[in-house]
């Protein structure tokens, strides 16, 4: 979603495009070039050239493109060259979409406040997701910018999840003290939560905690998580939900026809969000 | 410290360079364009000017470099262009230095695994500081790199350090289950753990769990931490410490004498280590 002086992202401009959309898809842009069509690999940018074919042929059935930082910086200057054009190429082309850094950054105050202008104000991303370890002024300088979104790592889906975050503190998990302590941080307005999807049951509990705030869950499909069991307890009124699915999508097909394979996957996927939506 | 089939980094490596150069100090090379002196912002890289310089007259006080990467980001492609120069010229001009990526990073499996790849490999760093949140995972993909180390968070100085890390989940605070589950991990020697000088007393119970493991110590100096209370709790026989100032040094000047005012903060720093590691 483009920032400008007389178009800025919020909440609501989401909302509508869900709405319009019939959608709450997320597609996450995680390009390995290992894993790309082979007739790519000629091209001057075959991360990009992959990443512009994908997000043609499925900007109108998602609402949000995420693309993974660690697949880009893997690839040193070429990965970030990569990336700027990516996040450039959507905002230039299709601002409706919400833009997410899947970049778990953090640190102390100031060092967040770099990072923050690199995802921000450098790239031009709407959000960016940030890990919770280091605590209040690690993720505060992210919620400083008002027309932004910081997506805070809550619960994860991978194996290792539950090692920290499923610690009893008290009464309460880990990751539930996280959400309860970042509600009360200085413009937690802006905050969306990351909740894996293989934890489905969980999201009842979260609910009462975040009642209204976006939820972002990857793990629907390579990871094992089912959409109906997540929105059955984590749909809001406003939706709530942005699900993600990466190699679901993007690596459908592996050959010439990889364009066409990954609309029919997000089709797919869009269809099934479409009538969830309509119930 | 460069790699090679002859020449792989190591603890003992480490050990002999503290040993020859009666120091362990670590030099943080977080360059900000509005902080270096004026007179280098006409070069054709001022960051990488900046840290050449500051590079050249402390690497025989400093046993190792530690630039954070929210600094390079921030810059964009220029940015991380100049963190590729100085890395290079580090490990070609002075292999025996330690270099440490303070990047912070984490994610599912998979992805760690990019991230590995873009610090250890492409970037040739020896070591990179790692977030624990997202559990195991997350962190074993850094720790697969055998000549590599593994920088995890324990305890943090930073104002929200104790929001989460200071919880207690059973008997002990979070920070105290991340050092002992830590040591579970496959290759838990090639770890390293970040502890914040500001909370000297608690190096007496870390010591306690990890009695041998080199902690890296942030906040000497600009963050209010006392190197002597540090010492006093956190050294081992083999020095067990590496302690970091960025500020401290590399801003001690901002004219065209900014080199020898770094040179001149590191060598008090060195001087007041080489007395400690003489008793």
């Amino acid at each position: 979603m483009r920032n400008s002086l007389f178009e800025n992202m919020n909440k609501q401009e989401l909302i509508t495009q869900i709405q319009q959309k019939k959608s709450f898809l997320c597609i996450g842009l995680d390009v390995d070039l290992a894993k790309i069509p082979t007739h790519l690999l000629t091209e001057e940018d075959p991360i990009f050239e992959f990443n512009k074919q994908i997000i043609d042929a499925t900007h109108h059935l998602a609402v949000a493109f995420k693309p993974n930082t660690a697949f880009y910086e893997a690839y040193g200057l070429k990965g970030w060259k990569a990336l700027e054009k990516t996040i450039n190429y959507i905002n230039e082309n299709y601002p409706e979409i919400f833009t997410i850094a899947d970049a778990k950054r953090g640190d102390i105050g100031n060092t967040s406040s770099m990072y923050a202008k690199a995802f921000f104000e450098d790239l031009n991303f709407d959000s960016i997701t940030v890990a919770p370890y280091m605590g209040s002024d690690s993720v505060e300088p992210f919620l400083a910018f008002e027309n932004k979104t910081t997506i805070l790592l809550a619960l994860t889906s991978n194996k290792g999840g539950l090692d920290f975050q499923g610690l009893k503190t008290g009464n309460n998990e880990l990751y539930k003290e996280v959400l309860k302590t970042a509600l009360t941080w200085k413009n937690s307005e802006n905050l969306m939560f990351v909740v894996g999807a293989t934890k489905a049951e969980y999201f009842a509990e979260i609910r009462k905690i975040v009642p209204n705030h976006f939820l972002l869950v990857p793990g629907v499909g390579a990871q094992g998580g089912n959409l109906q069991d997540v929105c059955k307890y984590g749909l809001t009124k406003e939706c709530g939900l942005l699900i993600n699915s990466s190699r679901g999508i993007i690596y459908a097909g592996n050959d010439e026809n990889f364009v066409k394979a990954a609309q029919k996957a997000a089709y797919i996927l869009q269809q099934e969000m479409a009538q969830i939506l309509s119930k």
